[in-house]
């Protein structure tokens, strides 16, 4: 069988040779480095979100980066919680896991958003493979306080089927769960739980998306976004209480990995689509990024 | 510091000791082979028998036995659907598994079961990693009939993650879950999940533990008590349709798993406590015991 | 030190993404394979082709291709012999190599035109190692016939070195020179030559590049342009002898390397900017395909 | 074919299950760690004590534990040197090992006691491999005296080939004889060999077996019969002259192994059936125990 | 400190030098090759000639040639018997050993001559590791007949023993003594324990080491030494019962070797200084060569 | 086919025994070692010592050293030069290297005599594999000075590539090009290139072969050729200016090498025959040999 050429437009070809080519020294930069990726509940119940991360994802790994995506699942927990009649309950400000809210929050990050995570990636392939920080014992905790009930803070963190998986050509999508030393689970903060795991596994980059544009000087101040900020500033930040309440613990994740050996660390409004993609790959970046300094 | 001895129950410990060296063709038996073993929902819930399965594998891991564990949760899943105020569906007599079942079936088994299993094994420190079909794509399946919903049949096992995690001296805990290629999850049958594993890994032993005695020739006639029978007697019986309800899945299996390679398959009596190990490493044995031949 | 954002172009930037995204199956299909590449002496003379290729080469290697460039020099030879004031002889239409000829040809493919080579690629850090078949007796070949002088037919590749240096990351860059056994050097054809390297080492694919569109079912009708043919039907056209000089050792090294198991070859111009990538990353293509069947 | 369970005597079993049970902490503590055990010629000769010792190495390896057994021979070469007439000879109490001793002590440790014991061994399959100090100069040693004749002290060990033996997943067993740099043979002492090999090749415990129950703080007084001791109460006793002749060398290997790394130490009564595995694998232990401190 | 040329005789040293340039093709064919050696106790006991042997060992291993060196050891155990008082018995001319006489076998070969051929290469360094086909169940054996006593066949080789120590770089010495499955030694001939290991390891080359000059083809005529023979003539003289008596064993030895896939065997005269040398390095050759054909 | 020993000359056959014998020691010392070797531009043009030469280092690499060879070659470019009605240009008495110079330097060097040694030892099976320090950035350098045009000072060696072929026994035979960061080529001392070569690679040894019998202590003087000199002599030699202007590079390169750790350097009389096998395989030595000291 033969074919005969009609005419190509070349010249949009030739535009795609280009953009292929100006993405070369990111993809020779970060070749067989490693990439954390934190990504909030409220992503990814987005259909078209999660599709586009996941393909950013399967990018990533196909240019040689190793991936790792650690996700916690608060919008989903709540509704759920909601459901079954039950209220949250605060003590000083901070969410009380009892034993009923443990077990609505290890069905839904386990059973739900973490299964369905692996499966969006695994569309492309046996690419995924799903973990929480009871394997292996990898996200080893302590109790914060009896008042908060299940809730941990990692005090270690085992690497090894992190290692493996990642030896393999996995990417491991990891749910905030920890674990004591009497196999009782708990609840840990994804983005401190994305954090120690970033430094415990040398990585590169830590990536926290969510729902915002970026990190604002003066929050509520449209004009302030940062492009980008080095890190003694960022602490500066930190001390200032210029934080909106949901950057505090962004920041101080941030602060936890580059002080661990991270080398930079970005904040990106994980609504753009291929968001991911646009960080890594085009000169322009978007988003929020912290360097040393 | 020096402590003098005193008397010592000489022959009591002498006891131990030749009960160990009775062990000891059984160790050396199955060492670095592959034991795939199939825990039923009403087992698990019972404490004391989860922890001693526990011991029981970690005993087998630390004699150099390869162990996969797999279980499904059939009553909790049902008790969660009635706390829910859902009825299960029958068509000719097979569960119907719409959405919000699988739902439910995903939350328990996976967010609850799995992670409770994984969690008691690691009380002996980093003993096991769980997982469930969608991992990988470890178990892909197709739909067995839209009337039954998100039921599915094995087509496929991808072993990759197993044989990196057994070869990493983890216990692998598997989820009777599997996937298909449009990365939608699906219920499988637990006892053919395990079959299916155990033959593709080569493994040489696979233990069905259901809270019986064992298979019996004549369905409620307790002399009928099967100790041990070969295949062909057992696809005999498995024509003759003298089987109990919940025997033909188990009976199915061990066909599928032998007739792949399996050498030995076992339905123990999981309420007695350390059955595995009672079956392993005594040569008194229970329950039923299936042959090549 | 803090920068913050100005606006951005964020649809320019997205289109960038999608033209990734777009890319993503090609690079996933092939990662971890095998491309031979030939370049004829024509195009490796201008500048800011050899530049172009060099990029594409590297880009290829980034994202986990590995890549062979052979090349020999047919023009730049002609030149250096004419600059010597000795015209070229031929027998039968075949060029005569005596041992003048053959110095001129050693010099002129190993002291420049394989060392510019290298040197180009070696802009980018240490991608690319010069060979040549004298090295480690890879093309081992005996003299065609003695009136034609040191023109060798390949009998032998010990593909050996060509592999240690993929796997070291390399770029292998080989000219197209053989050697008897008992050390002489010979003039061998580099479309050849690449189709012997390219069956060797199991190559995927084998990328003719050349000064003109295509393969042209009419020559000289510029409407005949073939887009894509499958082999068979290019071996009727080797046989109607339809084919102009200058394609007929081109079809021939195609039909060998296809015959021995790689699975598609090119014919592309390499005038165009970016030939392989476009070739190789985009859905359009560019230049002649040939496939199997 | 199908046999139907007779009546089990399930609670005689289940008490073998929890005494298995009993011994997975130490199976997992000793797992992958390195012992050394010493045995003296007294023991070896009866036939039931050999083949028990026999039991309890496999049983070692069988759990993942890697022993190297050392052995002398004393009451077996004088009684070969009555045998020929010959009567033994001291300087200063000690014995004089002249070329015919010498060469009586090779034929009865290497042809008699070493073969035999490897011949024990490997009636339970390929399990262990014979090597003296001469082999691979693994005890390389100078003459202690010239009076003393052929009696040398170690001043390197060379450990290859007992780590590839280890790796392969043997039991070397080592007769104490040492080489010299222009390849002479000599006598050494086989506490001490066994005390030099368990420091150079890490291992975690050495085990003295002697046929006594063990030490005893006054010599002659039953009653002073130490079970656990710390190391610089050992090194008191010592001191203080209050040891027996035979318990001489056996403290000063014991404190030469500890002082180079070795974890534990134990003097056992190797008449006690399955003494080795009552000691590691029994809570209750028997003999003398060394700690550090 | 500086040194001046003193007159150098250049003539010899380059003689020299082309003496090794005429073995380079010898070094060359037989790197990374295999050898087994078989020397005879009558040999090994001549000082000279057992320290020529160990320089001849060290030169082929320290060019790349994997050695295994085996013996028997006749005379010295028949000197041995003899000054015990014990005569040797025969059934049917075949010698009886009964467990008296294995008893001194095991002495004299694995107590004294084993170990001083050890230690012998030991001079040079960590060269060499003796062995016996106890040693792993490396040659296993079932008695010839209840008649002869402890004399065994060899049923079966275990090479990974000898497999490691060539590995490691080590020269195997090997015993020819065989055991059971029960744990009993047996008493093999030495040539045909060669050939055995020969074909089993894959060695290239059998050289049987004695004190005559070579094979004759008329026993007794001198001119009829045979320099070279194709294996079917050695056949036919096996059958024509030309052979000598000490030749027999060794004709099997090798007519076995050369069946089981050695290459070439020879029969070498080792009272020749470095004889094994002359025969590999050497285009001239000594002793009998017998050649596939 | 049997035929029959005819009278051999045992002496001379047992010389050839000895004198390997002899060469054992050295054959030992240097088994696994790297060793460099320069050759300069003037000893290969003759057919015979480049046949000598690449004996003695299929000789070296067949007793297990590692060999590279590197090679300049002024005379043949200098003659090349004067073809083409170029003369020479020099500034301060360095030779100038202008565009032309390079290109005819690149073309002697790589087309003809590296090619040619390659070829040479390639007669030999595939012994040898052809670089230069622009392969693989091997060789990277700066411009000396403006004025000299394309001469290089190395200031890093990357030898991947030679580690690598060195691993699968090729000879590395590397020519005097390097490479600046922009991919130009240059010129760079072929003694110095070796030098640096050897003390990244840690080498043992560095041969520079030259036309001369040695180094001698006052030029012009015969009887002053130095035979062995330590390293603190050499360096009082090259401050008191006695060096011949030959010599001075030479000088230079040892210095640089031993100060990196190469323990041994040797200036030996190319024109001698298998000069290399008699410095380094017979006590007697030629040449000069420069020692720590």
């Amino acid at each position: 069988m033969i074919t005969y050429s009609t005419c190509r437009n070349v010249e949009e070809t030739q535009k795609k040779a280009s953009i292929l080519i100006e993405a070369l020294p990111y993809i020779r930069q970060y070749n067989g480095k490693r990439v954390v990726i934190k990504v909030g509940g409220e992503l990814i119940e987005h259909e078209d979100q999660a599709r586009n991360l996941a393909e950013d994802l399967v990018f990533l790994k196909s240019v040689g980066i190793q991936v790792v995506l650690c996700h916690g699942g608060g919008p989903q927990i709540s509704r759920a919680m909601k459901t079954l009649g039950k209220d949250p309950m605060f003590v000083n400000g901070q969410r009380v896991t009892d034993a009923e809210t443990l077990e609505v929050t290890l069905m839904v990050l386990l059973g739900l958003l973490n299964q369905q995570l692996v499966a969006k990636l695994n569309r492309h392939g046996p690419q995924a493979v799903g973990l929480s920080g009871v394997d292996g014992q990898m996200l080893l905790v302590k109790q914060r306080s009896p008042e908060l009930g299940f809730v941990g803070d990692i005090v270690n963190v085992s690497p090894t089927p992190i290692e493996r998986l990642l030896a393999d050509g996995y990417i491991p999508v990891i749910a905030s769960i920890g674990i004591d030393d009497t196999g009782q689970a708990y609840n840990v903060n994804a983005d401190i739980a994305a954090a120690q795991i970033a430094r415990q596994i040398g990585a590169e980059k830590l990536i926290l998306l969510t729902n915002v544009e970026g990190l604002y000087e003066s929050f509520g101040d449209k004009g302030s976004l940062i492009s980008s900020i080095e890190l003694n500033d960022l602490e500066a930040m930190q001390d200032s209480s210029s934080l909106s309440a949901g950057m505090i613990p962004k920041v101080e994740a941030i602060l936890l990995a580059m002080r661990g050996g991270v080398q930079k660390a970005h904040i990106l409004d994980g609504r753009v689509t291929h968001a991911v993609l646009l960080e890594i790959f085009t000169p322009e970046g978007i988003g929020t990024m912290i360097m040393p300094g």
